[in-house]
């Protein structure tokens, strides 16, 4: 691992970017967003399980690169729905030690990737590894990694406060009675971990069992959910209780950012439909787009900032899915409109200073032209770090570059890491805090701001941005 | 300033930057395109007002920074719309000072963009200030520039003259009288300042006060507008004057570039339509493609070279629109088409020599995709510059690495500064110069053209190109 | 012409660059898709033209550039059609050598395009010259070249051996009898060209000339061609010559990429309607739509590799088209969509070892958003190179930039030129092995590959990716 490691290869620029990053390369990590199992941290005796377990089997990322060269993911670990229930699965399943082989034997794949630099500096900075994975010494790394892993130092705890975590969200469904949030607490151990509310399962009327997850929130919320109006109370009693357990921020995922405001007649007819399975064609996507409006008015009253990730189109590959089931790495963008299709919730409430509302995207080609353009007039508006395939140092560049001199510096949301992979989440905030440095060096080489006014950009970039638009 | 800012760090590439860069430097300015108010000009003793009037109130720029992080337009001097009919209406806005105050208190917000390199350009090459506005240096700064503006060194007039100003056009509405460009040739002084045909507030039907227009058009033309032919007549009338006073161009807005040619008989049914406040939903978007078309044949007649700005969603935050009127930063750019919506147009103009057409986008995707190959193509087609919220360092970047190589450098048609902010023009047309140079070095430094072809390259983009695009 | 030409000015980039660039500069050219005539090597005595048909008249990156300056296409001997068929078409067209004076005198328009860069390597390296064409100059340029273009070394096949090319493969109408071809395997030369098949004029209901393409389909075939079922029997037959001739891939050009499935009922209905000449609106693209998928069907059996080169809108220049026919620089791309559309053909073939689709595009947009992460995930697809107007060096470094964190390189398929101007292919694969250093050099200097790495990089993307991609 290089120090120098991400600057750009200019000696000016790399002067600076290195004087830029080291003081705030030690500051404490904030993430705000992210998908990491609060499992892990309930139980303090709780380890992470195989090397395979850790860095391949539930990392997408690494997955889809693997199968997109032809290697099957059964060969992979990932187990076929159904699967999990019969007798003995372990026997279906090859043995952890050869999909680590598989994976190192396969290594060149990752060059130049964003999960090659990440796995690179979790084996160095986790587990002291600096030898690239190959073939040839497999086995060896395999014996390393399994060794260490059972000790305490190697605990999910553990790691939390070597990371240096300050704060750390997860992402939970509006009907998650946030059981592993309560036992953390309960533990009296003094990470920082915050629920994050998502309702996607019960907002997008096609979400894979939304009528068993209304069910499930007519339970958890103690509102019997039959219509349109109880429905709301319901979502409103959860953000009530997500807040109670610390929650700072919703999460909303939808296909595109269409926004629309509905008459609670026209709602409620939807709604009905939808709980008696005879939902429209058009209902989903209306319904959804008339939620997150409703969204933003419960987010103005109860203060959650509000993210929305739109421009998935999730699980492309249908044999994939039903095979594997959700999250396999054939989830692909879609072109994504913001202008037009966000002017109703931002009329509505984006003058509103108590609305935070924070924007993602998977369509660079929106940055310059509509979320740098917006995010520089709304108040209520800011645009969250560049997402998913574009968390990588190219991308972060193109995101400076495309997104900082229209919206301003100080209308974006710093980063968050929006990762299940743990022990990337060093790594994942390492890039952007040193491409964060190349960015400012590039401004103050080209003498557009002084060293001053840099270093509290970093400071920013790194921390500030991030805490106060999750009101942390 | 520094005397090598904003170019590239490499030392190579500064070195030849630097070389390039020095002898257009002190070129005169052309400015073919822009939105200078001509009153400036009409009367000799004419003086700027305050700080706040030079720098903040009018400049959109600045006021949709201030806005988004939370600041009232109000507080920026802006008035609401009736406000200005009061009796007293200095009572209810803020005095000039705290404008100024409020405004350097939160300068921090320009760090990186394009408004903070020219409001640091025009304080130290206007009014020799080098010091950052802070909260801190805010009364200083105030009183130091409010003590220069009424001395004659910084009439209008004479910074024109000290801008080195070669041309200045200005934007005028098709049923302008143009009285203050009367003022200015009579006047005496030799400052050359143009008018530029800009129809839309006509041809649109749906721009506010349409009717109101028409009346006006008649007045102003002699011509009784009745009809489409009529109409026609009138437009013809108008840009014949426009041609006497000097304009060389046209200039168009259009929600989209679509462009269609109707029979003379729909175009006078819509027409008449609108003339009675009957319009048809379709009926504006459908004249305004027709008229793009009439607009093309009139300009291969009259010899007019014809500027169309497509894609920007005007007033995209109601709120703002109704309280505050129009051109207050919330102009919002969309996705546009060229190469179907240009189609009609370029067919049947696209290949004659006698047609100039100039071409500007928001939507950068556009740049290689669509504007570099039909610019490449068609005889009647440039390219303008970097156009609004692209008229930055990073934007011209773009726009030199997406459009070049396929456009070509000649079927561009060199900078304007598009600008309100009169005392910016020498920062935009500087910014444009030193960003053209780092592109042209890092041609020369990889060996792909020469010096001496550098060299003339250079004198093209600051002057030659839109010297000739524009016919001036 | 410069050693280190196109190397980034970066001392630590150019320096790295040079010794990446250095073993895989005189790699042999692996020419996978091109446009080049075999015509030209069918006879051992076949001789280039006069400078002019060699640089100018056929290459209309050449004669778009000069056609959009307003130099007529008739100046620059291209004919009108119907014009050849007169008994002395001679007389009507200028002298080649005035053709060759205008494109000198012209020669500056090619500054900072890839047609500059290519033309300058081809005098240089074919004939050694190094001097800029200019007015000046022309008359004795035309005659230097001119006298060696006769003489044995100047020959096509002896131009091959110099250029060091492994494999060309040329492309060829679904109907093409491949008789020069077959005279070229007859010849004993052993020069390796193939040919590649292209079914568009049958595939694609409504391209110019359709009805008769079938009936020579027929003819060649031996099928009758009277209905759908006969039609893919046709086709077929005629894949399985082409491979006996040596044939490796399929090439599809489409105005979208969109695939859907016809029964064959309803393909039978529209093919049947397309023989009356009774096509409906939509019948054209529902064809091309299914038949984009049987040919993937196809490809799955026979084993073809199968290439599709979506989104160019051909003839955009109605006056161009009509008075000089196909290819002659008024082909403009449109924005072009990928996710939804591939997703039938994707979902039905994508997981399938057989088939090997490669992808290319015209809408850069769709690098990031959608190529790279479809060829991240899909076994059965790969990106091709940067195509035409980005096949170029700022072309390349886009690419390299939006593609290659998210689909990997292995997902890649090496370069190809698609260029009918044989003289250029050199230059054109020079051009990718020098943007391919720059390109690895950086993720070497930012420590993201080591050097051993970056060496096998640069031998996959010079010969590598493109042989494996096209399985030869």
């Amino acid at each position: 691992m290089n120090p120098d490691r991400f600057f750009s290869p200019d000696p000016t620029l790399r002067s600076l970017a290195r004087e830029l990053y080291e003081p705030v390369a030690t500051l404490p990590i904030i993430s705000p967003h992210g998908h990491v199992d609060p499992r892990l941290f309930a139980d303090p005796n709780a380890r992470f399980g195989t090397p395979a377990e850790l860095f391949i089997i539930p990392d997408h990322y690494v997955t889809r690169m693997l199968y997109s060269q032809g290697i099957p993911l059964e060969k992979l670990g990932i187990r076929e729905l159904g699967i999990a229930e019969t007798p003995n699965p372990q026997s279906l399943i090859p043995n952890h030690r050869e999909i680590w082989k598989l994976f190192c034997a396969n290594f060149h794949l990752f060059r130049g990737t964003p999960s090659g630099v990440w796995l690179a500096h979790e084996l160095s900075q986790v587990f002291g590894i600096e030898e690239k994975p190959s073939a040839a010494n497999a086995n060896w790394l395999y014996d390393l990694i399994s060794e260490k892993l059972p000790s305490p130092e190697f605990s999910p705890r553990a790691l939390f406060e070597r990371f240096n975590i300050d704060i750390l969200s997860t992402t939970d469904a509006a009907t998650d009675m946030l059981e592993h949030h309560q036992m953390i607490r309960q533990s009296g151990w003094n990470g920082k971990i915050i629920p994050c509310f998502r309702p996607d399962g019960v907002v997008n009327l096609d979400a894979p069992g939304w009528r068993q997850n209304i069910d499930m929130l007519s339970v958890v919320s103690g509102v019997n959910v039959t219509d349109y109006s109880s429905f709301i109370r319901a979502l409103e009693q959860r953000r009530e209780f997500f807040k109670l357990m610390g929650a700072s921020a919703t999460d909303h995922a939808a296909l595109t950012p269409a926004t629309v405001e509905l008459t609670p007649a026209e709602a409620d007819a939807i709604f009905q439909r939808a709980l008696k399975g005879q939902s429209e064609p058009d209902d989903p996507a209306r319904f959804t787009a008339h939620m997150l409006m409703e969204m933003a008015r419960m987010s103005v009253e109860d203060g959650l900032v509000m993210q929305l990730h739109p421009g998935s189109l999730r699980n492309h590959n249908d044999i994939i899915f039903q095979k594997f089931g959700l999250d396999k790495g054939s989830d692909i963008p879609l072109q994504t409109e913001y202008t037009r299709n966000l002017r109703p919730l931002l009329n509505k409430f984006g003058n509103n200073p108590n609305l935070s509302l924070l924007l993602f995207t998977l369509d660079e080609t929106s940055y310059s032209r509509e979320l740098a353009t917006l995010a520089g007039h709304y108040p209520a508006l800011k645009l969250g770090p560049p997402w998913w395939f574009h968390d990588s140092l190219n991308g972060m560049a193109r995101y400076f570059d495309q997104v900082m001199e229209t919206a301003g510096l100080y209308n974006t949301a710093g980063f968050n890491d929006d990762t299940r992979a743990f022990c990337s989440i060093p790594a994942r905030h390492d890039v952007w805090r040193r491409a964060s440095a190349n960015w400012v060096a590039g401004l103050v080489a080209r003498h557009i701001v002084d060293l001053e006014d840099a270093q509290e950009m970093m400071k920013e970039l790194a921390v500030g941005l991030a805490k106060r638009a999750y009101k942390l």
